[in-house]
């Protein structure tokens, strides 16, 4: 089964979802729009997750680029991926607008968590179906930076209801640790391809 | 005709399909978030309702790899199934927001029955213009869990203004039936392959 | 320059043209759903727009199958059929909470017309920049469907300032007359490889 | 790496956020809709929107046929443009309800120009990776028009706290500069292929 059309839609559900958490950055009511400081929180809450999304994107791209063949349980470890990934602007909007809330930010971290989780799940699918020998396993590697994400977050999480604000602080860090290019699949690729 | 843009139509209606429903999920308003394990209702719907959408996206992607080509009928036939998938996140909200009232709950179940008849008729298309002794066909076979889906679906639909948990209980036993993944197609293509 | 990302951006707007009319159906409030009749208007004006958006699909994948190259006038085009089609799920809510409303309906068949003509405009450009002796010009050949269509508009809009439901029964025969299916440019096409 | 499924992303964004806009136009309450007129500073800005949304899948879609391959660092170049664009809707809307009010205004013109910011960006990453021999490079030339509409947005920015209309006047001036066809990469590329 070929990989075109997984490529295809999952292209448009993180399309989808990237593009309709602008939808929760309403226009505030009233004269000369003095509230529109209120929207801040929700403004920069809106900036991770754009950020978040970008980066599940980047990483989707570069590991399919490694995928030879598909089948249903990739299909489905891919779609659990998109699952989680759905909700993304669900507690965006919840923790933007009660970023006070332990709750609320708690929840947004459980949301990352769990969509790192159907990430590793995804990967590992892959790497058993194309062999431990594989140009994707050696691509994937090691996986380091999932594995310090997964912790990061795990510590994340129940810190919300002690300090909401370092739990949005290690979220943002988990963020840049991505945004730092991730070129092992790039390297594998070139050098299986010289 | 090809079916190449079919393919990527459908695609995109369905990739918005299972991300707009998410939208449904509404923050609550007040304190301290109490207000969320009311959500839990419409969570569940939300749940059953991707892993539906998720289950016609990979029954279409597999009925389509046996395909050669389209003509018109076809393209409606498949905008017919379309139409019925639109409207999960109207019924999927509704039933989610009024999971006791007997009529929430068996429109739910009528969109699910017109959507699977809706992928019968565009399956008996797609026979017809390949023939019955083409591979699509021998891959469709019987179809035994389509008939065994529609069986369930005209039991559970009336059963709503008995009990609606029934309801619930059989729509959540078919998504599980098309769970178990269907290899048909797939071994067919495989051993005309070999 | 070729028609790829074209197509492909059109599918995209089409099939969110297509999707999001549904959010307009909104879940009533109040016990035991016995507003859901107040919504039968609604919902049938979103089964009316549905098909023409699948109608406007269906055309634009026909006439594209004939064109060879695209230019930036071309692009231009398109884009503008696309705005007139953008507007159909503000009109098709508006003329379904407001049937009996000359304004409204009379508006919605404004936005058809527009779309016509606008999908008119595209196809003589794909003309001229094919040539007239092209096998898409004799594909399109005279357009009587599109003229007749045209006919109908400009009587069934200023008819909703006398009775509503004339303008809704004209715009429903349009409808009907484009779902027989238009042979035209498959048979031109299938000539033309013979 | 190929520039295939950024192409697809790209479209799916750009066509969401050309569609979603529309869902700003909300239906007036009341008899015979009387408030309609209200919604046209709404629907202008939406026409406005519509046109620069078009203009910049035009100006990606001219400048990506000159792309051979991208890396890490023009995923999030081209990332950073959707961005800004997905801005749009929103202050489009914000705009719209209150095109006298001086922010509002501003605010369209700032993601305006971060917009064409994002986009200058990213045509710098492209020739950085492609060489400034080349093609791309040639296409993209001394880049007039960006030059001059970041200088328009520049003036147009400030005045809005003098004179709203004035700073529409400016903004829809950059489109109009926009509309006439860019024929540099088209004529570049043709007389390369020559």
């Amino acid at each position: 089964m070929g990989k075109g059309r997984l490529e295809a839609f999952s292209d448009g559900v993180i399309a989808i979802i990237i593009t309709i958490m602008v939808l929760e950055l309403k226009v505030p009511e009233g004269e000369e729009l003095g509230g529109l400081h209120h929207l801040l929180p929700v403004f920069l809450s809106y900036v991770l997750s754009f950020v978040y999304v970008g980066i599940y994107w980047n990483n989707h791209h570069h590991l399919f680029q490694a995928v030879r063949q598909v089948n249903g349980k990739i299909l489905w470890a891919n779609l659990h991926l998109l699952f989680w990934l759905s909700l993304l602007p669900f507690v965006t909007h919840l923790a933007g607008e009660n970023h006070r809330s332990a709750t609320a930010v708690a929840l947004y971290g459980v949301v990352l968590l769990m969509a790192a989780v159907a990430y590793f799940m995804l990967s590992r699918s892959l790497i058993s179906h194309h062999g431990e020998g594989s140009a994707l396993a050696q691509a994937v590697g090691g996986d380091a930076k999932g594995k310090i994400s997964l912790g990061i977050y795990a510590v994340a999480i129940p810190l919300a209801w002690a300090a909401w604000w370092a739990t949005v602080l290690l979220v943002a860090l988990v963020a840049v640790i991505w945004l730092v290019p991730d070129r092992r699949i790039e390297k594998t690729l070139t050098s299986n391809a010289e």
